[in-house]
């Protein structure tokens, strides 16, 4: 029970202490969670109450479901763009089909999550490697970063890509506006300033520190109040500047997501790539905020919890919404306790969207505009290129690769362009295990690899050790590598295969294995096995691989050598003491 | 050169015994050749001579290109089937777009394995784990099996998977050609009877084994040449029973195949599905025939050789080849040396092209679907699942999926979900790696797992031995496992990560060690490496881990418990002996 409700973790020791520090920082959450979520909602081609709507149902589920005690989920930048170029593709921006699509896509991905947790499968996440998700994450926020220049310009240009979105920017910039331009030029400037400088200048005026961290997190909140009533004073809306308009009033009605077959299945691929990019996401902010308190999370539960806020997010006609990392550390620094501090978010969401949205309404869209910007910003990170494909040059490949298609070709060709990559390299990497030729040492009974060590070998008989278990990826390479030993050497009349380091066998090794030995049943060159564990032997047991085998299977391979070429293997050992020791080098 | 074209190898020292021997197995490898080319033409929904076409041009190429020397190529049963499903989505039956499609398919896998070859990619094979291509290939064979029972009851039923086919014969039952019936089921009867009895027959009458293996052979072309005569004779074309008809005579036209790029881009993925099944296959059977005589073959270049085949098959008319299975036995068991036996073949073919194709005129379609039956049979291994299952219940599990997938939804589908499926199992597998929380054993210098063996710790220091190395599909493990332990454990001052087995650390694991640096820093725990492999340190030193880190490298692991717990450490040592065995249990 506790296991999917960590509610009843915290819930029985809540004091009116937790309470000050969760109060404290829902507040600071909330103030910027407010322009955030609006900005993240055009972001996705939405209206912007919808990101609204994503930040209130969400949270108060999480409360219930997560195992983070300070993460803080909501609309995102990357899922958001990742919305809106799985939605695009459906419906044109601002039909009803549009906005019913998005609804299913946090539905469905909701779904997917909840279900991984249920059966803990929280190990798809392994699918990204990090290069990919990084580079992945690099390239949305340069996409999304360049999707903005248009609304700071007061032009209109789309494009899913990188190259289309910089075109349509060129084409059209005839028409920019000025007004537009200086509001939006201002906001970002301003927001720049106040991320780098405020803080140190409010503190070099005696701010107390405390003070200051809430101003300076409260800095988008200005930017959003001043170029409001500027619009609305000057009627800057008369002169072209585009500003949000009429938002809804009040709290969404719940409704049922849209129960569409042939749309679900439409989605279906987007909308797994938006649950796994958004519980990695999820689970690394979760993650790093537990550690620094000594807390646990669960990784399985983290699904279950992220899937229910998305279904969640759903039902309260919202988007998809993930643990975003800046709010999650502003929640986290503000002094959260406990889950309820999201749940108090909430609450001051849902009276901002009760109240405050005829306050939107002169709401300059450059401005969100210049909100996103400054956030993704940080997402951008050109600098791990370098230093990945100095660490690992495949790596590197891979975390370029992805840049490349996810700029060139938008973000659902790029993570998945990534994600096969990565697998591919790991075929690659595992495709060949390390396997070496070994011989006595003299005068003990260690086996050595014959090109690192002078070892004894006889010539009628080949030992080769493998170091690794054996399965599919692998599986053929051990036939390739013995059929060239075999074809190369005509004096062998015995393989010996050193199993120490193997823990599992497969069905296809299994097979590998039984086509090695009709390929020196052929060749009438007998096969052993030696050190073989315990769980391996067990296994090859239960199939016809022992009953065929044409030779032995030896406890250790002194014994082996001891049998084969008894003569040789004895007169080397000095003395008769035992060793058992081997370190697989 | 002799690397790209292994025909230098052999063709210097091709000699007078070697040309009989290979014009012998050329003889018996186009008679059984002939009606399966034709066979396998219809079964990929193509007329008749694009079979004999698709067994002229390839059997030169492989010649040149080859490393097997006893590898026959040409037209086989799955991918044929596999063209033509994929064919069949973009253009109907018959039509000349069907017929360019079929051709472009041929090219495009031609030119992927083309590539895979020269990029040295063999191992891309191993996505396909042994349980699902045997599961693909069962499943095929039922459906191609199933696909030639209308033909052999002259009635006419479609589909794709195996519930749509039985549910099409159900319908149309009542429109059973007795005469069609009757010739199809003495065909199957008496193949099926030549293939099981023939052979025991002749021996009894004390004809030679070498006439007898010959005459068994031939059997196919007697039933073809039986009912040909039969429905020539009583003129059964006019009581409803279909015949191949007209078969154009002569060679084909080269022509450049269709240079279309929406086609390539729709064909895209089932040529590539084509080509890795028939790589297996090909590359299966060559190195089973290889092995018997001690002979190499090169898995890269045969990439090369079946690309270059397949190129050749599109520029000649034809659709995919592959190595396939009972020819290449046929033609080692005939005693071919050379790959010239198969130019030899292409030979006969030509001939056969030229000259037979009159004489196919009333050849019933019903004996060319008794052919296929008979040859697919062979195929089906159901006795396999139950023998996977028990040896390994997950890839009974993947086996017995594909299975269903493929006879329920189709060949792409099933090939797609098994290789699905594997991925997905061995990263399931992967993604736990073994470690062992481990601690001195009293009176040496030895550590080990403090589950199985009676270890001294203390309190403040954990030491983690990670038994495999570390990258993206375990990363998160380790990071996870740490994460708990300090948890639950508040005592915890050090942490040395113990790493005798890692060979390699990639760029996620390396973000997952950084990661769990960073969580110690906040709680208060240092991080220690100890044994880590010279190639390992090399490239951590490349990143910025080292100088990060809190704690120190020691060489060994007895030295960091020197450091950290010294008066424990030293003192459960009795004697100053040095022992650095160690053997990862």
């Amino acid at each position: 029970m506790q296991r999917y409700f960590p509610i009843l973790d915290w819930i029985k020791t809540y004091s009116r202490e937790t309470l000050t520090s969760d109060l404290v920082a829902a507040v600071i959450v909330t103030i910027m969670l407010i322009p955030q979520s609006l900005a993240y909602a055009l972001l996705a081609g939405l209206p912007p109450e919808v990101g609204l709507y994503a930040s209130i149902l969400p949270l108060v589920v999480y409360a219930a479901f997560g195992t983070s005690r300070t993460l803080a989920v909501g609309p995102v930048a990357v899922a958001s763009l990742m919305t809106a170029a799985a939605v695009g593709k459906l419906a044109a921006q601002g039909t009803p089909e549009y906005y019913g699509a998005a609804i299913a896509l946090a539905f469905i991905s909701g779904l997917m999550l909840l279900g991984m947790g249920l059966l803990r499968l929280g190990f798809i996440a392994n699918f990204l490697s990090h290069p990919v998700i990084s580079g992945f994450v690099t390239a949305s926020g340069i996409i999304i970063a360049a999707g903005q220049i248009p609304h700071l310009l007061g032009i209109s240009a789309k494009g899913e890509t990188l190259p289309e979105l910089l075109h349509a920017i060129w084409k059209n910039l005839g028409d920019i506006n000025v007004f537009t331009m200086v509001l939006g030029g201002s906001a970002v400037a301003f927001l720049f300033w106040s991320r780098t400088r405020l803080k140190g200048f409010l503190l070099s005026r005696n701010v107390p520190a405390g003070l200051a961290t809430v101003l300076t997190r409260a800095a988008p909140v200005a930017a959003v109040a001043v170029t409001t009533l500027v619009t609305a004073f000057f009627a800057l809306e008369a002169r072209g500047v585009a500003i949000v308009g009429t938002v809804p009033k009040g709290l969404p009605t719940p409704s049922m997501p849209p129960l569409d077959l042939a749309l679900w299945t439409q989605i279906a691929v987007p909308a797994l790539l938006i649950a796994i990019v958004g519980y990695v996401e999820t689970i690394s902010v979760a993650q790093t905020l537990a550690a620094k308190r000594r807390q646990r999370i669960d990784p399985d539960q983290e699904l279950v919890a992220l899937g229910a806020c998305n279904i969640g997010s759903a039902f309260a006609g919202g988007f998809p919404v993930t643990g975003g990392f800046s709010r999650s550390v502003v929640n986290f620094d503000a002094g959260a306790q406990t889950p309820a501090a999201g749940a108090y978010t909430a609450v001051g969401m849902a009276l901002a969207t009760v109240f405050l949205t005829p306050a939107l309404f002169f709401l300059p869209k450059a401005t969100l505009a210049a909100t996103i910007i400054l956030a993704v910003l940080t997402l951008v990170d050109l600098g791990a290129i370098r230093r990945t494909f100095v660490y690992s040059r495949a790596d590197g490949v891979a975390m370029g690769a992805t840049i490349l298609v996810t700029l060139g070709m938008g973000v659902e060709s790029g993570i998945l362009a990534g994600v096969a990559l990565s697998l591919f390299l790991h075929l690659y990497r595992t495709s060949r295990p390390h396997v070496a030729i070994v011989g006595q040492v003299p005068g003990t009974e260690h086996f050595r690899n014959v090109e690192r060590h002078d070892v004894i070998t006889t010539p009628d008989v080949l030992t080769i050790r493998v170091d690794e278990s054996l399965y599919f990826p692998n599986a053929r390479f051990l036939e390739d590598f013995v059929q060239d030993r075999i074809a190369e050497n005509k004096a062998i009349r015995h393989l010996v295969l050193m199993f120490p380091a193997v823990n599992a066998v497969d069905s296809s090794a299994l097979e590998s294995l039984e086509a090695i030995l009709e390929m020196l049943k052929d060749s009438g060159v007998s096969l052993h096995l030696s050190e073989v564990k315990g769980p391996v032997m067990d296994r090859l047991r239960r199939s016809h691989f022992l009953d065929a085998l044409t030779g032995q299977v030896f406890l250790t391979q002194y014994d082996a050598m001891l049998h084969l070429a008894p003569a040789l293997t004895a007169q080397t050992l000095a003395a008769p003491r035992r060793e058992t020791s081997r370190n697989g080098c």
